[in-house]
This record gives structure tokens, sequence and C-alpha cells, in this order.
């Protein structure tokens, strides 16, 4: 069971290249306000610099994403952009130490996006977990991790779709889009 | 000039992919309150059944745009999910008459989108033009069809991070996200 759970979750990298993509060019990320990871069912952290910019293209995107498992880092010289370790969410979240959780799960409590971020942005250092898998939900460990698991609606929200919509909504709880729009 | 231009809003079919599977897979557009149109640099419309499901994988996205622009529609048989005409963005607007439209443009009005989507959901058949070009802006004639342009940021938005923006302040608005948990 364990195993056909799991092979639900994988091999859908494109899933994380729209997520990421929606995130990196976010206004609240240019504003150095979004630190991005993927965790992998391989417990593989992938460290995201804000200032990436991924390729569009899917197939190099797979490309790049070879290379990251391959050298631990792209690119290998220079600023990485991307950086690889072997690390569990939980031993991820020791060294990040978010103040607030929320993670988003159709098995969650009923709540609007609006509602979860206006209570979440009052925290120090909040924390979402977006799911990047085309079926099945969090582990039982990722959900420990979390301080209130929210279900935004019944039917499925894509991850890419859940991640513009949380980047967003929280750029509009600190009026960004008005203060960028003033500079 | 021209010429150049035009070459810059070419061959982007990722773009097109990205922004449609945000609007097809929102809310919205499962309460089918949605109709999406893709208007190419060839005057070619692209109709989008409410109901497709797209591939999330880009090569067979491609290969189904291949397809469209051979056989007229996709599937060939039974119901068609993609319907390509010879039309161009004047012709298609004079047929669905859409009755305020705004077009988003980093040369536009600054407004937020907040402000911008609560005037356009007082409109009986409101449009919104997002153009699907990695650089350049929209012609003239496309300027003429909108009553409004509207600036949302002054750096670049992906179009399909604007897309799924717009669809999800327009739920906002319509207090989609709380009627649809409370059913």
């Amino acid at each position: 069971m364990k195993k056909i759970e799991q092979s639900l979750k994988r091999g859908r990298p494109d899933i994380v290249h729209f997520a990421l993509l929606e995130a990196l060019g976010s206004p609240l990320n240019r504003e150095g306000l979004l630190q991005v990871y993927v965790h992998t069912l391989t417990d593989h952290v992938i460290t995201v610099n804000p200032n990436a910019r991924l390729p569009r293209n899917y197939s190099r995107f797979v490309g790049l994403m070879e290379q990251l498992f391959e050298f631990g880092g792209v690119p290998p010289i220079g600023t990485a952009l991307l950086t690889l370790r072997h690390q569990t969410l939980g031993q991820l979240f020791q060294e990040i130490k978010p103040s607030y959780t929320v993670a988003f799960s159709r098995i969650g409590k009923p709540k609007t996006l609006e509602e979860t971020v206006s209570e979440l942005s009052k925290r120090k250092k909040p924390a979402v977990l977006v799911g990047g898998f085309p079926q099945g939900h969090f582990s039982e460990n990722t959900l420990k991790l979390a301080d209130e698991v929210v279900c935004l609606d019944y039917d499925t929200l894509e991850t890419w779709s859940v991640t513009s919509r949380i980047i967003y909504e929280y750029e509009r709880t600190l009026s960004l889009p008005e203060k960028r729009l003033r500079r």
C-alpha cells in the first residue's frame, strides 16, 4: 500500500516546474519576501535561490534537475541557484524554524485562503506546505509539522494554482500591489 | 520594425499552455463562469471548451496544437474540446459582444487588480485581454478593443501569473471560495 501510495507521488517534475515559475516570478519573491524549498519523496531538499530564473521550457528544466542531482548544485560553479541536500522535511523545519505552518490539503479544515493568509501574515516566520504530487495526501510525518491543515476547496486545486493564489493573497494582505504601484 | 515586433510575439506555446492550465483548473471555470479564447498572431481564434482537460505534459500539448491546426478541431470526432477558426480579435469581439473589456499591459494606467476586478464584476459580460507573448505590447488594433488598459505592476508579470490572479480575484469578488466550501 505504502508503495502504491508513494508511486502516486512521483514522477511529475512538471508540477514542480509550474509551481516554481509561479513562485519565482511573483512580486512577493522580487521583494525578497519568499523562500522556496522543494522536498522530494526521496528526502532530498532543493533550496531555491530567489534570484533563480528557471527555464520556461520543460525539457530544459528537466535537464537542470538532472544536473542538480548529479552535481548537488546548479550552476556547478559560481553562485548556486539550486542546491540539493539529503534531508527530511523535519530536519529542514528544525533548521529554518517557522513560527507557524499551514499545510493545504483537501482533508483539512474548510477555510478560505483569505482568512488563512490573513492569520498567517500576523506570524513572525510563517511557512506553508503545498503538496506537489498528482494524487494522494501528505504523509503523517508531514502533517505533524503543520500547526493547521486547511482545505481551500473540495475539488482538487492544482499545485501551481494553489501556489499562485497563496502568494497573491499574501501580497494583498501586505498591500504590496498598491505599494509597488506607488513607488 | 513590425516584423521584429511580431517575431517577439511568436513561438511560445508554453505560455499558452501554462495560462490555459491555470484557467481551466480554476473553480471559476468549474462553475461554468469562464470562457477562454486564444487569439494568435496569425489571426486564428481557438475556442476552448470549459470542459477540456489539457495534457499537463508540454510535448503532448504541442502535439494537440498541431492536431488542432491540421483538423480545425480536437478531438477530430465527437465533442470538440478545442476548435480553430480564422478570425481577427475584432471579429471575435463582434461575435461575443463583451459589455466591458480590460486589457492588461505595463503601459496601461496603474491600478490594483482588486479595484479593477471589483469594477469589472459589476458589468454584465466582462472580458479581459491578457497578452500571451514573451515581449512586446498589444497592437494598436487590440488596444482599441479595450475600454480600459490597466498596469498591475511595473515589472513584467508572466501571462500565467496574471491569468491566475485575475481569476482568483474574480472568484473572491463573487465570494465563490466561501460559497463552494459551504455546499
